[in-house]
């Protein structure tokens, strides 16, 4: 039994990887740009990135590749035998088995794969602000919304390991179109990109009038001039943040109704605008949820783990799964 | 260890007890009328006509009711220590407790509550439409939406055992007002009282002109007329039994977005329309479903266990906690 573990985090920009003890300490750390080329099959180019930041952990640490548990956590349909059925934001990947890649160009033999929101959800659980919580859902607020459920101290990763899409769950029938094909899901309102998407709707409905008259038009104002704009209290931002708060809040109650999930765990990139949202998303929640006065209040943390908190759950699920 | 078990499901009309064997064989039944009457507290006058049941499966069958193990499915929100908090169909039962209550009448000790719908999921995973699926959901369609949770072999109770609320998941945010003060929640579409809510919309709207027509008026018309007229194939009906099978497909495409679930299994009182809506429902969820394609088909099966499934599955707890 290996005492440390590799955990990656494949994001659409850069990867992320760590090497962590038992205890979840990260003893080293590297981030390398995710290649988006289709060069040599599925999964290639990026294969060869994640291989490269393992062979530099095993040659700076002298650790052997074979014998080291290796977790990765990628966006998207990850099957419950490793292989990625769906990445929409890294189509040059989808279908590869990077289990199969690592093992051939490292010989490493403890390759296990899992999906980042579901990997989120483990590394807050064993190190984070999920310890020692049985029932809990992980939020990942970024481009989309991902997540990952604990449910009687377990992963729910439901019949092929897609468990945790909680972005896809619609909010608002026949709602926004969605990256996915489908209408109204929850990360088109309540996520950076629904930020950015409300934005622009508020700026086209003139409703964002001193952000407009900066920019110069509608359609030079982005979701982080009014996270900014929000900071310093101007109001039509302020507005259009409680706004993306209230469809958090409302997705959130959701979870609440079908788990009876009394905590959750917000992540991702948007939370760094958490003090604004999640005050608000709180305040949002009495109304919304479902008997919300029959029990204890619904706890809504920021992530303890933030940037680390997919590579530390990828590291998890490689010294859950070896040992 | 006992070798039968009494399971007891508690409706807003009636309430339904069965003497259960460990392999599921109904040995005994009986029906009675639900009162609803407030006298001598909170969940008395129930508690005297589950008492009297059981006392007659006692006497029937010369058992003891101090070691009977007895199991109660109970509509609303039921705490983990047996308690229940708030009972909207049931209003002179919210804050009982039937295990108290029932060891002062008859001794017995080893009384057990559950929520109804997760009884349900329960009875139908041990013996009926879920068996060996470690991951499904029930679906109870009666005047609302009800339901239990099955992930990885397990009951999902949540923090305070209120888990399978899955009706009360908003799917049109600001949409129709639910009888629990939220909006566009799910069975305000996709149940019985959502079918009766839409026939009256449809029927003000005048798109229901064969059935308003005959029942003299747009307030005449039921959703049993709906269901009648559109197994009769009245085109009016049949769209408006799609509309509803739509929204069916709606919610389940979230529950399969949020937990992988593979199975559904469809019970309840508006079941006795499942050949109306399931073959729709299943086609709807092909466009509904995130990432459809990549996964097995989902079946969406009705209920085996039909009228029995919450009762017998109030026996499994009893059997469960008890062993």
């Amino acid at each position: 039994m290996s005492d440390v573990a590799v955990g990656l985090d494949v994001g659409g920009t850069k990867a992320l990887a760590v090497l962590v003890t038992r205890e979840g300490e990260v003893l080293d750390e590297i981030r390398t740009f995710t290649p988006h080329d289709a060069q040599g099959g599925a999964g290639a180019a990026t294969a060869k990135v994640l291989a490269e930041q393992v062979a530099t952990f095993a040659q700076r640490h002298r650790l052997d590749p074979v014998d080291l548990p290796i977790g990765i956590g990628m966006p998207g349909m990850v099957r419950r035998d490793g292989r990625l059925a769906f990445a929409p934001n890294l189509q040059t990947v989808s279908g590869a088995s990077f289990p199969d890649l690592l093992r051939e160009s490292l010989g490493a033999e403890r390759v296990y794969m899992e999906n980042d929101g579901n990997c989120a959800a483990l590394g807050e659980y064993a190190w984070g602000a999920g310890r020692g919580i049985d029932n809990f859902v992980m939020v990942t607020l970024g481009t989309g919304i991902g997540g990952g459920i604990i449910a009687n101290g377990a992963l729910v990763r439901g019949q092929s390991g897609f468990g945790g899409e909680i972005g896809h769950m619609a909010v608002q029938a026949r709602g926004a179109l969605c990256g996915c094909g489908g209408y109204g899901c929850w990360e088109r309102y309540a996520s950076g990109g629904g930020l950015a998407r409300l934005t622009s709707e508020w700026a086209a409905e003139g409703r964002l009038p001193t952000l407009v008259r900066l920019r110069g038009g509608a359609d030079g104002v982005t979701g982080e001039d009014v996270t900014r704009a929000a900071r310093e209290g101007v109001e039509e931002a302020v507005a259009l943040m409680r706004d993306v708060a209230w469809w958090l809040a409302r997705g959130l109650a959701n979870l609440v109704a079908i788990l009876d999930t009394g905590n959750f765990v917000i992540g991702g990139g948007l939370s760094v605008a958490a003090d604004q949202l999640l005050p608000s998303a709180r305040e949002f929640l009495v109304d919304l949820t479902f008997g919300y006065d029959k029990r204890p209040p619904v706890v809504v943390a920021p992530s303890d783990l933030t940037v680390h908190a997919g590579a530390l759950g990828a590291a998890k699920v490689a010294f859950d799964r070896q040992s």
